[in-house]
């Protein structure tokens, strides 16, 4: 509907003026803003800010409205980001045995929910492979014990860069990826089948029924080098009983991970979540 | 925590350079924003936006605001309203019979939940005089008729501008308001008792529990002289199951009236609902 | 995890001992109950319940177990259905152009969320037949035009008599079905795209942008002859604001129909809604 | 609407028959069984129901239901409990200093969706002796600190004692309970402000903040000596962002409070709560 545009992500020191010096930027080289949110987090005196325009009628040519607008950012001590509404992400999934969130998020990508490309699947499994055949996507089984992890880290690392990949999407993964990992590629997101920070580590759902919880939940976060402990994107639940067996919490909780997961890619993949500290604000 | 600001509730035909002139017009008296947020309505081609920011600093005394901000606004064409958000603004709430938004209205704002003051209770009905007594409100008794509801409104009327009322509140009042009324004294918010627009009229969970719904819910709008139809505030929903009887579904719904009401007057209240067509944006 | 089982789904008029007598009919035989609810609609007189217990050790053999009920029932007045749990039911499902019910359907089936076989796709339009191709489902094109209605339903229904179907699912197929259809198979479900009874008929995205609710539904329904007027099985909700364009709806909007309409089917292939009147009990 | 009833509670280890052999009990003296739920838990091999009917026209008299059923239930090992509908149990309410809870239950006592007695509002604090008096309600305040806990704790229960009190319900109550005085008076109902078991002990809207979460939640549970680990009788969520500071969670935290304390008290109340484990079967 709308032609491509171009979104600012910027976090700086609060200050007097912000707003008006960014919008100017946008109006002075003839751009139309098409939305512009703003947060102050006034504990920690930071101004947030997501602002999207159209390129179309916009003066600067794109390759020089980043260095233009570091000559605003840098006096405000701003950290930012800039990015492109045409500029298709290419994202790896990584699995384990379960289908569901792989299933739906290629369903959603067909679907066009996602302006996203998913070149290749990887996964310490070899079950879901007849899956990539099935929609012709590139399946790298590569199984990790405790012994090969170093190297075959190292070996998901290569394709990530042989693939061209912006994103992973640890879509029910099941493995820990290792700080080292994550320094190399920070960009990765997972689906916790829990209601993050209740039943951190493994077997959510076993603990859940044990505690005898009349809701369950599902979220999803970048993953940072503390285990299920990253900042925050979407989170959503859904209502059980007694009569719910973990079997049941399961079944009821696939259906809450495939959903929470693909709002937060698609947040992320609109460059709507801006992560300060160990949270994020999601303009929606 | 935050000392007093001025907000700018702003709607117009959508152009290039909007935010930064509203900005602008902010940061050149001196001022700091604290929340913006915009919408754009491509349909209509309208720009919407609400801007606050802290008067602490800011170089324009307050009489002066609004006929400088209207020198902006004119050639735009801007629809617009200025708000302080240390004036406390007065509130008539009209009753029936039931207590329970009434109840919770009185304690949230007891509770400092709503910037407001409630001087007078009317109904047509003096059974909830009680209450009014309890918590030293006055209370007028105006009983309606079909054939005196034209002078009674008169008396309505009337005591709203002895009040010096900026808001009514029909926190299940249970009776049509004219349209001659509405004309008069427009700023009224209702609750209705049903997901709007299913179950228009009266004896919505009647109705629901004829047709076998399986969730309930309840709607807050302003009031229009359609019946039900008039901008629409907030909404929620309440699971119900065939073990709900008709009053099952009344007691599980006055819950949600109480809570859905009280939102839409604190939005109202905080000048985040922009009314535009027979719409609403909330800026939360 | 547990052994084949009965179902018994049974309503009528209230009287004293119906309890007793149906669980002494099971006990007398062996029966070990697993689940037993019921639910009295005091308005109608009518009990209603569900009883399921393993056939594991019933002395009864199945062929003789309802004519044996029956004797029991007759005077009862009752009207009854017996099911066992290892009876596979065989799916329809009916499409138009979307695919993301359908998708999500085979899904399940395939996920053992289903006890079912789905054999046969049917539409009005061609688009899907990759889809029935790619899970390797037989798949008919019916097109269908006001003036070819009549004979088109009877290939249809020649259809489902061919494939030996128990139950169609209407999986957005965006279609009417007639009533002659409906009389000569009555076992059909479908999912409307808004919260019934609010949006019937055609484009309810459309209707709720336009009219600015502040939720969406979808309602999964038994097909009768008034128009999205059918015994309610299920219904979900989710929130929206003035930023969803119509197209955002229809994205949220898919995710409720796919998740209210498959909970539903896994309702009725368990044997768990009775309808009576216009209504249904769910036993959950 | 309905006559008197009597309710039994049952559990004990699963065998063929008992639905029968309750059931038959009942109709054997002429009771008319109006609601009859069951579940059984096949890890723990239990079988848990919960059976009502009418006493209107039932044969046996009161006094005689317990030691007549008591035949029934020794052989099959079965923990049970008899309640009678009218019987009208007596609540302590206890406080401290916040009155959300405390007005909520109150108003609902009023409203007869309890039906129950509050003679006695119990704090450590005076703060809310004005709100019992408006309610014509006994106020004891008991401060407390470390060095006086067990003598203030044996006043405590000397009050209840007195006020013949069935339930104590903590609104806010913000004090551990010892174990001691929860094996004299077990029956116990606490409002926990956080999703638990996410957020165990104070301050967890604090600790929602820090973690980022998108949906805060309210907990009500039978109170043990294992802080906030008590079975669970109900829990509730409600959406937030990064808009929300902790104050706002406190708010929005506070709505849920009430309608998920008032909803677990109405079931226990009607005595639809069975406890086994850790756990609730809530039959509703």
């Amino acid at each position: 509907m709308i032609s491509p545009t171009a979104t600012l992500l910027i976090s700086c020191p609060d200050q007097r003026g912000l707003v008006a010096k960014i919008a100017n930027f946008i109006y002075a080289n003839g751009g139309n803003i098409i939305q512009a949110d703003q947060h102050t987090d006034f504990t920690a005196g930071l101004f947030l800010t997501r602002i999207e325009w159209q390129l179309d009628g916009f003066n600067l040519p794109r390759d020089l409205i980043a260095p233009a607008f570091n000559a605003i950012a840098q006096p405000l001590q701003a950290k930012w980001e800039l990015h492109f509404s045409d500029t298709v992400q290419r994202i790896a999934i990584w699995v384990s045995r379960q289908d569901h969130c792989l299933f739906d998020l290629i369903w959603r990508q067909r679907a066009k929910e996602f302006a996203a490309q998913i070149p290749v699947i990887i996964s310490n499994h070899p079950d879901l492979k007849v899956v990539a055949e099935q929609f012709d996507i590139d399946y790298h089984h590569i199984p990790i014990i405790k012994e090969n992890k170093q190297e075959q880290e190292a070996k998901q690392l290569e394709l990530l860069q042989q693939y061209k990949i912006d994103l992973v999407v640890l879509a029910k993964y099941m493995q820990i990826v290792s700080g080292e990992f994550i320094v190399k590629f920070p960009q990765i997101i997972n689906i916790h089948h829990s209601f993050l920070p209740a039943f951190v580590g493994a077997n959510p759902y076993h603990k859940a029924f044990e505690r005898g919880v009349k809701i369950i939940g599902a979220t999803s976060h970048y993953v940072t080098d503390h285990l299920d402990a990253g900042p925050i994107i979407e989170q959503d639940v859904v209502r059980v009983s007694h009569r719910d067996e973990v079997e049941d919490l399961i079944r009821k909780g696939k259906d809450l991970e495939r959903v929470v997961l693909a709002r937060a890619v698609r947040l992320h993949l609109q460059n709507r979540v801006l992560v300060y500290g160990n949270k994020t604000v999601v303009f929606e």
